[in-house]
């Protein structure tokens, strides 16, 4: 007799990043053209040695670093995001107001988990981030495809569309995920708008604020007295200062949300690591230039992604900021099947846009997300030196 | 307008620890008497020297230390449980079959989502894990309530006549949180009997299992050739390393079974914590003679336990084992005010059985689950001192 299966969970696909992965296992490259991996959002070197240090040194002499702490983090490192994201937003923000997780992804699930249940529905622009889609699969909540078309930017009337009586919330992330577009205020606020008189929750997955190319607050909405009355915000300490393998994310909003969101944490995490939040405020306290420095580093790599796509023929950049770029292909076969045979023939891992799509949407099979942030614009030549030579 | 909020959400109590330690918040107790704290399972004390300088090495040299490792884990720490386990349980786990999640409760929560949707139901013993009705309510699944009556042990017979077409697992805990109980072999295999029978999954969580009094194997489940067709076994690095800052548990299971667990962990981990998994596996090749040291001196402080109980007039003492020891008292008030009592009259913390109970259960409100193991003999005696002077 078989085992028990939840239907919702036989019915999400499997994670997109892991059979990525398994594309490229048992496989080898030459020296002299190496594996482009440019299918994770991820950081390939260490955080610096200060940080790394000031680890060290807490997991030798702290026996805190080792011990149970408070379920929405620890207090210090909820203050230090509170006053620094009040400045960075020119808003209000409280330590009460933000909780620590495991991670953003957590965090996604956590608030997720206290507004919508089966059977509930939640709106999320196409492409969208698998990860979103796979909790609420699993979770039995209909997620509901507000389509971008080429610009990659929704569209706040569209959405409102879209609205039923089940419709619990809608998720933005920006800079997006996988399309690279940083959105614009006035888009933001025209969400805000539309949440808010529906009664729903708006969203934002900022994780990739760091990386913006723009200077200043990317949106007002924290500016706004009731901020809280509508918004969540999510973000993660991993992508700039590299502690993707430590597992620490934040959520900020309502003291009240968050007393909900801590029986999720405390039952599904009970704290998050001590030592990834030791590293976070060690990061948040003293890295803030040499964030700074990474910025830069990776406009510059935008850059050659821009220009690179505009020289090859066939190619359409559809996005291109933060960590990723999101184009067309030029090749009559599908995107999930072109991703493979670039491994094989261009020893370049990147994932087709059927990843990021509803199952059966046309689009998916044209596209193809870029995680460029993590390559160095030598490497990026390169790739588009490899992507010239792929046979049709 | 007030945001949605998941009505199963809103129906799952607050986290009972975080509820507990709010009582003695703001508190000062005099030096000459200072907290007995015996309301968490917890170590109080950093992991050993050797473990503390192998994660500091770790934070400084190794740079996958700080970067995203595979979803179900480390594959030196998925092979060193498998093999220990096959040695100790006297059968055959493949690494293949354990999956390394941030923490026991992840652990719980991930095989959980696998089996059970909401309006299913899922049997548990009481007294129960808070924190695994906790997580069954707020995904929608019913917790049936298999009382155990005064020895703590849960009868196979009586769970049979609990199973209907909802049914999904039963879930055991051994040694028992709270009751202290450790299960007999012959209870575990009468309920193996009975999932397989009955096509259910039975989830064993042996989270204490490092603390257990009998020497050898605690039951013959894994030396069933077929145990992954009805067995699930959770695990907590945390108890015998002092790792519960760093977050690692485990979950064996089928390798069918953890591709679908893989879903979860991939959506709400990403991955564990890299730095606890060099401790957990760090701790498994070197501090095994630590270990049974700790064992032997919590098995001192259970014997200490044993003899208060039996001389302090009017409580009884029903399971002592492992971390717990869980009682009842000789007070006419509900255990829930007792407990705020004792911290004020005695300065104890110890959590009332109405948060290991279905709300309204008769027995809660005369019960009281003592985490004793982080308190040494000299305290053991203190905590009857003052027991023995609390007023009626």
């Amino acid at each position: 007799m078989t085992l028990p299966l939840n239907p919702a969970m036989a019915a999400t696909f499997p994670p997109p990043v892991m059979e990525a992965r398994r594309w490229i296992q048992g496989l080898s490259f030459p020296a002299d053209r190496p594996l482009l991996n440019l299918s994770q959002a991820a950081p390939v070197e260490p955080p610096p040695p200060g940080l790394r240090e000031a680890l060290a040194e807490a997991a030798l002499s702290d026996p805190q670093a080792h011990l149970y702490g408070p379920v929405l983090g620890m207090p210090a490192l909820r203050e230090e995001l509170a006053s620094q994201w009040s400045r960075a937003y020119g808003g209000r923000i409280e330590a009460a107001q933000v909780a620590i997780t495991q991670g953003c992804n957590q965090a996604f699930c956590a608030i997720m988990a206290t507004l919508a249940a089966a059977g509930d529905e939640v709106i999320l622009p196409t492409p969208w981030y698998f990860n979103h889609k796979m909790w609420l699969d699993m979770q039995g909540v209909t997620a509901v495809p507000l389509p971008t078309g080429p610009t990659l930017r929704p569209d706040a009337e569209r959405a409102a569309a879209l609205v039923t009586p089940r419709t619990r919330a809608i998720v933005l992330v920006t800079p997006n995920n996988p399309g690279g577009v940083e959105y614009p205020a006035a888009t933001l606020a025209a969400f805000r708008d539309l949440a808010r008189s529906r009664g729903l929750a708006l969203i934002l997955d900022e994780t990739y604020r760091d990386f913006d190319s723009r200077t200043g607050a990317p949106h007002p909405l924290f500016a706004d007295p009731e901020w809280d009355g509508v918004l969540v915000h999510l973000y993660s300490f991993s992508k700039a200062y590299r502690l993707t393998g430590h597992r620490v994310g934040a959520v900020v909003a309502s003291a009240a949300r968050l007393a909900q969101v801590e029986k999720f944490l405390d039952t599904v995490a009970i704290c998050p690591s001590q030592l990834g939040q030791i590293g976070a405020l060690w990061g948040m306290r003293n890295l803030a230039h040499w964030v700074a420095g990474e910025r830069d580093e990776i406009l510059a790599r935008r850059t050659a992604m821009v220009g690179g796509f505009a020289a090859l023929p066939g190619w359409t950049l559809l996005g291109c900021g933060a960590y990723f770029a999101y184009v067309t292909h030029p090749f009559a076969e599908a995107s999930d099947r072109l991703a493979q045979r670039l491994v094989h023939e261009a020893g370049v891992l990147m994932l087709p846009g059927t990843m990021f799509r509803p199952e059966g949407a046309d689009e998916g099979g044209r596209e193809l997300r870029i995680a460029f942030a993590n390559v160095d614009t030598a490497r990026i030549a390169d790739l588009f030196a490899r992507l010239a030579q792929v046979a049709d």
